[in-house]
């Protein structure tokens, strides 16, 4: 096996890009990256992405990208995993990288859903929840989470108001991220007196849904110099599964897959949660960062929350989290998440994060989440 | 790099499976490979599916189908590419498992189409052409097969009924075929008065939309013989994307996605068509079965209707083709398509298509295309 390393980051702002088509918002990651690498060819393209057929009618987006990006015959699929599709497809690429089937191969995370009004697409979100057993029932993803939260706080003697440090450190990072979709910052008062969406969720804990498409350039880390003098090592990158439905799990307030995930990840990198110098947690709500802080071994059960009121969540924190925006204000184009997360965490690591930078950054984590949990994968990156 | 083998083949017979949920036809065909190879637990599962969202409201179908077939905790994705999906899935494993990164994975193919209405597969199936330029303009799949079907008609000198022994092949071979959805002769009198779809297009020529699932088990070669004395290895699989429009291809007759896959696959194993026992062709539609016999080397430009007007293509023919009964009368459940054909390659290979048995076939090769050629995967195998 070899060593894999990322030598091309390209992202297109966050936002709502009602004058771009899917293609047009692949093409501009995915050239931006290959920019960035000062590339023109690749011998594979893996896109990440869920809702392309529900949401725009298109299917087949590997095929449609690698044309209209000039690279027409060349391997590429789409690599779904609900909102955990980003980062599978950068699982998928490394594979084919680290086991020499492939050389240079660009990851997509892409996501169009501003088109479509706010009912069509939280039904179509909630295809990534149990169809059978949830959606049918009439939950939502907001829904899930809001029970979630509400038992989180019942087990743990926490109050709603306890969980605004992570809107308000997500949102106070974001304003350094200028690919973030807010630019604004978020005040304690604004975040209790924030409009209920499914008690005892607000506004304010949500995720936005959005437009947007990162993309990472892998190559062999041996050829890494060739094209970069400031390549990222993928030290891990690992997929773990648990339940659909959340009334299946051992454990509804333990994500089993992202400890799973986790720890196949740190066995990877020979690493432990003390090494990580910063997280990207997959907050599409605030209880997700709590459950993914202790899920990942940086909170022992029911102390994810407590860590952010001890402030020990900002960017001089003991684990930075979301330091540029998270899914709270960099935004939650679904499919594309989690390789926004991946190409934060390797700016990071580039120290290229501007006003956001974790200072002296050598070791940066990102878990992205699909569904409620379903499927968890965990990439651990490093400056070289 | 490492050599790959088919350990384990499992199918659910082809059909309308009202009564059956999407996990349940998964697992079916998952715990028939499984108890196949003599296993109980693999490393990965990848899922070959296209449309589990537009018709079953369900995406997120990796972790789904692991979860329920007792398999929490494994690394489980969906893998999309059209109708291309099935054998995209296999391409993942065989990297995953010849690069080193896993030993032992299950890639299935999965769709369930028959519970939805006629239009409402068709704008879904449409999804697999361009969505801005195709299927925006009222374009189907059916009518792009027939205006490729009129201009190969008229370049090349074809009358209507020419393309006839296409489907009266397919109909014959599925006769042998238990898992196969049709088991119904056809005359060529049935076949020239079949009524009309798209003309030239009628509805022998056409494969039917079905439900189905289909998996293989795919190990390193050199452990193959702890779990089966009959293994098959994977001497090829090869992705190659086209433009998703056909008004945008060099040339509307040529499949170049496939000539590209076929001469990656034909490199990979170091052979050639002439070595090839039998040929699986993506028979979706009669002209495609022309068009894939053209690009994949066995009959020149323009030949492959005459190929079969030699009575060339059955059992005992030059390139005996559709052995199990094609998408025409095996079904063509669109995600699970390529896997099917896998496995019919696979059980050629083992000797145990029954009457359909192609003798002393060694090599065998299958083309499974997404959309109308936008991606093309061909995969080799051979006995041992």
């Amino acid at each position: 096996m070899r060593d894999v390393s990322i030598i091309g980051v390209g992202q297109v702002p966050v936002g709502e890009h009602w004058d771009m088509s899917l293609r047009e918002l692949g093409y501009g990651a995915l050239s931006a990256a290959l920019r960035d690498a000062r590339l023109e060819r690749i011998d594979a393209l893996y896109v990440g992405n869920m809702l392309s057929g529900e949401l725009t009618g298109q299917e087949h987006v590997g095929a449609m990208i690698a044309d209209f990006a000039g690279l027409r015959g060349i391997e590429a699929v789409k690599i779904e995993a609900a909102c955990g599709s980003g980062a599978a497809a950068l699982r998928i690429g490394y594979i084919a990288v680290a086991g020499g089937l492939a050389d240079v191969v660009a990851v997509m995370g892409i996501e169009k859903m501003t088109d479509k009004q706010g009912s069509t697409v939280t039904s179509a979100l909630a295809m990534a929840a149990d169809g059978d057993y949830e959606a049918l029932h009439g939950l939502s993803f907001v829904s899930i989470n809001a029970l979630l939260m509400r038992r989180y706080m019942h087990e743990h003697g926490y109050k709603k108001e306890d969980f605004a440090p992570f809107a308000i450190n997500a949102h106070a990072n974001a304003m350094n991220n200028p690919n973030a979709m807010f630019h604004s910052r978020v005040t304690p008062k604004q975040f209790i007196e924030a409009k209920m969406i499914a008690d005892p969720i607000n506004l304010l804990d949500s995720s936005p849904i959005a437009d947007g498409a990162a993309c990472v350039i892998l190559a062999p880390a041996a050829m890494a110099k060739e094209f970069t003098n400031r390549p990222v090592r993928v030290r891990a990158s690992a997929i773990a599964t648990d339940s659909v439905a959340v009334h299946d799990r051992r454990d509804p307030l333990f994500l089993e897959g992202g400890a799973i995930s986790a720890h196949k990840a740190y066995a990877m990198a020979g690493v432990g949660p003390n090494d990580i110098d910063l997280f990207e947690v997959h907050d599409a709500f605030t209880i997700m960062s709590a459950l993914s802080l202790e899920a990942a071994g940086f909170a022992a059960r029911g102390k994810g929350v407590g860590l952010a009121l001890d402030g020990q969540i900002g960017l001089d924190g003991r684990i930075p989290i979301t330091t540029l925006g998270g899914l709270k204000a960099r935004g939650h184009p679904v499919g594309a998440t989690g390789m926004y997360q991946i190409a934060e965490v390797a700016l990071q690591l580039r120290g290229e994060a501007g006003a956001g930078q974790v200072s002296g950054a050598r070791l940066g984590m990102a878990q992205n989440i699909g569904g409620s949990g379903a499927t968890v994968i965990t990439t651990i990156l490093e400056a070289s």
